[in-house]
């Protein structure tokens, strides 16, 4: 990852198995090419899933908290809540949002390789 | 982000507060130092507060799934777990941990800025 400065959303589901978590995995990336990724500010979606089939995180970077702000202050957030929401009802199996707050990150610390410590 | 391929280890605590999401941020990236940034492969840390002050996230990029298997063949594992939960015992605040199953991810999608859709 080269770049890291910014903001990010953290978006997080448990599904009931692979099928869901790849059949999600697609939704959501059609949601971001539909509502999000045309935003001046976007940079990328990355969207990951656990090799046991049980989760996926939609992991959204932005330029700055500023271009994300901008983004909620000009685009149809009700519109594209609704889409998020009919994407996971149409979805043939089950998933569940494990998101505890609005899912807004900062960057705070990156750890590089580097040498073992000699006291180890 | 670029050259996001390979491997990911995602690691989700919820925390009592920003004070705590700090302390663990800074916990993590020790044991990161001490433990895992020097065997082969290894290739970042990130480390992500949420604005809100509830949670971490610790994304740890590996070049390969190979690599981490390797990573987990030949390092102490014991000593390592006990370690993370020594710097979790030791935190002034409480912080719980998230993961639902083993925190090994495969990257699945990417999607990158793009035009505004004709028919939106």
């Amino acid at each position: 990852m080269q770049d890291t400065r910014g903001f990010y959303s953290i978006i997080d589901y448990t599904v009931d198995g692979p099928q869901t978590q790849l059949e999600l995995i697609e939704a959501f990336a059609g949601l971001q090419e539909k509502w999000v990724r045309f935003y001046p500010g976007y940079k990328s979606a990355h969207l990951f899933a656990s090799t046991d089939g049980s989760r996926v995180y939609n992991i959204i970077h932005w330029d700055s908290e500023e271009a994300h702000r901008e983004f909620e202050r000009v685009s149809d957030n009700a519109a594209r809540i609704a889409a998020i929401q009919g994407a996971i009802d149409s979805l043939k199996g089950k998933a569940e949002p494990r998101m505890s707050g609005p899912p807004r990150y900062r960057l705070v610390r990156e750890v590089a390789p580097g040498p073992r410590p000699t006291d180890a």
